[in-house]
């Protein structure tokens, strides 16, 4: 899985690692370092005795956001570091792996009881940054006028839209939540009974031609549609189309890993915020999904989709099918109407990292599904993922639902 | 009821009149021509025939955001309009006043029946907005280095603090929400199910002097207690105490409307944000209550309790009772662990008045209960506030609430 | 003379004295008492034993940038202030100046000797803020939506424009500066010699017609007239006219302090930013005179003009004359191209008071020759104004001069 | 010329030409692509007909300030493109540098009267961008907290200070600026006169060891100093001594393009702001130097010193000497007192090109003497630098002056 991570740079010049193109992104060699530090300092540090960190400084340049772990570099200035070098973040990706090899085939099994939580943990990490520095590389790419592909070489769908239906779930008391068998998260957990009234789903991922006639009805001029805060943003920015899109000549392009491109109106629509999906749900007269109404419906799904693996790096039209729940895993993360919220009973794990999840609930909203840049073995049905409704960079898109009677 | 607002402004120079002291503020006669611009805009225009507004530009001056409503004046420069005078205001005031008498005496039928529903909206419109006056000037005087009372002869409570008790309710599907008898806002329907777990509620509000104790032992230097983004408003600020408490050589005193006094620690503490009531929360190892946990508890409580009628315009402590809750109308209002959301099947009003409450649904914590600057018939058990989890300047206070088994 | 501050502010409702409409204005009560504070802080608090300030807060409140006299209130935050009243600041200022009057009465010869000067800078300083508060009425009203007058009654021209010349002056050796007879600022002190060469001087101020043919030519969308800070502050604002100019309807408004009114383009133009003044002039193909020029020019030339003794408090039109040097003294002060720098040997005064000028004297302009609110007494043809290259609210405008050979 | 600005980057590893440390620091690629950018936009585009630009991009991406060039990207944006490459960014180096060998090979006499000065004015062009490009790269690798050098094999000045004396200059009519013979810039012309009082300046550059005095009497804690701008930048930041100064354990480091020194108190105090350069003036009774007083003294100076040929990208210290000025060139550009204008008589450039210097002629101080990274061939007794008054990351220091009688 580390060696994952650099094989997704590969094509990267060494100029590519180094840009902060806004606040949300990090620079591609930041995400190689934090990953590593991660492993250093919440298992080398504390497990192996006498265990150097690789440079003094490290531990202030990598640290992320862990007020436990000590003073940190800030967030907005990663762009402006130009050492360490790519090589050297490199070297010390090697350093910590040796290290981590060797504290693994050394360790007793009281140690590995304490590693190997930890380890996991520190692997699905990883995952994750990976699937960032897909987000953070495409928007580097993406504002710069060269409009640069990450590759040439990536495939290409010739899938069409899928036809939208409505399907129906019946309401009841569900246990939703990760019961603890196997990896999740400490945020989806513990499982917990919810009450849902009967409701509907849409089928399928809102396309980007259904988008378009939202634009094209003048959706990013109606304020009726938009929560005021929504509005806020949409003006101050202003937003007039999903980010990465661009009209050219009465045509509209989009910025895609394999660079800049006819937009395809069957594919799902992506990079659109929370704000932007409400209201457009609310133009149509329906609504997002709860989280948990999400999760009971894709309770019956096979978690298979269009991941990472499956190398489009891009959304992809449905495409014909037997009927029933499509695209429900990969693709886009589907924005729901949650904010992201503790569940009853809902406990930090100990100690610093402790951080990743639970302080950040409060004013973000749940999304749910993973998308086309994400491992799918990272995935579950109740998988949290959660961002600011005003974020646009990460792969997001909608799923419409509605209530019954 | 219109009458009320004038005399709570009796008090006031002129001067007082004028000043927004920060952009969540506004100036005392905006108040008052804006309550009258409601009217205005949402009855006498539709409903007189030939009506002339007071003043072509009234309508783009006290529009406060309703973007059905045409262009208005930016939100953040109200204090910078020394006209129209007061005396204008009041001119205005009595203008609608004389004209809405009119129209409602010559209302036949039909016509009250499209009236009546937007003149109810109004009146409580109106005590919303008499309730921000009480917080806006009170921040016009409290950052003033003077410290100006307002009134010099408000009564003073004797009590002491309750004796704090934990108090058992069983979980179960409860139906919330307000049912649609007699007045309630529409973000208060419809009424709906929920289910909700075996749940405790503090008997008391948390005092001044328990507060305390979280200053005491470090918790605005500690962020394991705080989330993420209200760790980085206490720190921007910074935040070392609740808002209006100052420390003059070594003790602790506040800003009332009665002016600048010694803290007592007997009161409810009072104008903390969101993340200060989670954090002290989770410091005594507690929680939030929720919104349907409250209304829960709520049900069985006669709304009473320290209101604006009782004319102490500040938080009083609980003294002696028998047991039970206290505390739970008036006095401060309780932040809940609940982002404001819109129940299940939530419709707003029609028209540009549906802008009151529905768009504002995201990135804002429900309040319960009403506080001593509240009138008292305004307040339900269902009644649903809603601020910004950074907020202060609102009478904002802590009830604990923890899960059971 | 202090009764001409009280005089000025006499047609204002109370509310008007509370309004800062943006930083560089300061709320009319605040210039009543700062003017006040001058004589209580740099001369009864030194002269006469123990003397009570006023108010022990108003040394904060209503310093206004002297370090040496300790901290103060935030300038940006003038107008978030209710209190003191209005009524509270004229009692301050009779209180101070009965113990002025008293002070003066039983000065001895010493004493009086070291209050003289003092008394004399803060009676030219009440002048100068007796014109700043018409600078910063007139904003207050310009920006109001309402667009009230100051005052009804103030008289209105009837003048033409005069015809323009080109008038010759001869270069050589020059004494510049104040020679210390009678009072005069630090900042026009030593007389020192400079050096010029021939040049020329336009006859009369560019008037609004003037200027409005550079408007129309395009002149704020030319980058090739503007420097390049003045371009960057054109394209901020937007500037598209001087300050309080208006296009209705397709035809030029102005605010003025009689209200809003049709352009007179006889007039001369008015608050125009060096920067203008600057475009305007190299559009020309000429140059704004330096400050030596204008002095030499001025030395011949009467004091005499549209100083607010005229009761305009507008400028008004050169109309016929005799030819030579028209509108040096009055009507608009004029930008000349010369930074604000302190001249050969300048010294400040000792003490406190020396933070007058002295710390000024950079990123400023100077401009010469007074203006319709300026008191006539206050000028001398040796006085140096200086504002920032980007102000406009100040009565500023251009006179146009070219080097000669 | 060209291969000097290529031979400077050689140290860098890629990912140092990629970073913008603050909006004034240009990445070294963007310096590397702007200088090319200005031949092929001055000259190539105009002389060759059919010329292809490289890229149809540049000349948005590489146009610094010149409106009259077209849109460019902006400026605090230049370190978010990681494209193109610094491969690519040779590559059209090279593609220039063969089109303008071409085009002077074949030019005839007719075409080489109009290539002549514009290629002159490209060479000093390149020459000023490869000092900037050393300030840049100071500030890149200074605000790293790793704190690379810049070489390792730098060499060190052993040499002492040298004795301050007073050296006195008669006034006088000079004529100061560039008579015209070989190049100058627009700015330095036309040559005319001034006349000067008697002076005095001091014999050698302020030096680190005399600045510290100034420091430990707490000249950064005394507003008397200040000018009032120089006081609110430095309260600001806050600036607590030059920049690149830091204090370990009780001894102050500075950052050098060696990497981090222990300072020396014999070397010229460097990376001072002229608010920093005019209060320690005023702090020592002394004030900073007229530039027609610089000028005027440098005349009977050779202009050698320590330039960026000598290799230490360092001021050194004075050494011993015969005694007169020293350090008139090299070292540090020596802050004088006389804001940036035009001289009497100044003419742009015609076209675009005069864009180069007139149009920053405001808010901006003069600089005379050349630094220890400006070429030696590029300096000239009336050569004119300038600077905001507030910035630092320039070579600047200071040297004392005073009046007489």
């Amino acid at each position: 899985m580390r060696a994952v991570s650099e094989e997704l740079c590969k094509p990267l010049p060494a100029e590519d690692y180094v840009v902060q193109s806004m606040p949300d992104v990090s620079p591609p060699k930041w995400h190689l370092a934090h990953e590593t530090w991660f492993f250093e300092t919440f298992i080398l540090v504390q497990e192996c005795d006498g265990y150097q960190p690789f440079h003094p400084k490290y531990a202030y340049l990598f640290n992320s956001y862990y007020e436990g772990a000590g003073p940190r570099h800030p967030r907005t200035e990663r762009g402006l570091l130009s050492r360490p070098t790519v090589e050297e973040v490199y070297r010390y990706r090697a350093h910590v792996d040796e290290a981590m090899g060797a504290l693994i085939e050394e360790a007793d099994e009281a140690a590995w009881r304490r590693i190997d939580p930890l380890l996991t943990i520190g692997l699905n990490h990883e995952q994750q940054h990976q699937e960032l520095f897909l987000y953070d590389l495409k928007h580097i790419l993406g504002i710069n006028p060269l409009k640069p592909a990450y590759r040439d070489d990536l495939p290409v769908s010739n899938a069409e839209a899928a036809k939208f239906e409505w399907l129906d779930f019946a309401g009841g008391i569900y246990v939703v939540g990760h019961d603890g068998e196997g990896f999740a998260f400490d945020n989806e957990r513990p499982d917990h009974r919810e009450l849902l009234e009967d409701f509907r789903l849409g089928s399928c991922l809102v396309t980007n031609g259904a988008y378009l006639e939202f634009i094209d009805a003048g959706g990013y001029d109606a304020p009726e549609y938009w929560l005021s805060d929504g509005w806020a943003s949409a003006k101050r920015a202003p937003w007039e189309a999903p980010l990465y899109w661009e009209r050219v000549e009465g045509e509209w392009w989009i910025m895609t890993l394999a660079g800049f491109q006819r937009l395809n109106p069957d594919e799902p629509v992506c990079h659109v915020s929370f704000y932007e999906a409400e209201a457009y749900a609310r133009w149509r007269g329906k609504r997002l999904p709860a989280e948990a109404e999400w999760e009971v419906a894709a309770a019956g799904v096979e978690p298979e989709g269009n991941f990472v693996e499956s190398g489009f790096l891009h959304p992809v039209p449905a495409g014909a099918g037997n009927g029933g729940l499509r695209q429900m895993f990969g693709d886009v993360w589907e924005w729901t109407q949650s904010p992201y919220a503790p569940y009853p009973g809902f406990a930090p794990l100990a100690g610093t990292v402790g951080e990743y999840n639970g302080k950040f609930m409060c004013n973000q909203m749940v999304l749910r599904g993973g998308a086309c840049v994400t491992p799918r073995d990272h995935i579950r049905a109740t998988y949290r993922n959660f961002f600011y409704p005003d974020q646009r960079w990460q792969f997001a898109g909608i799923r419409l639902a509605e209530s019954v009677g």
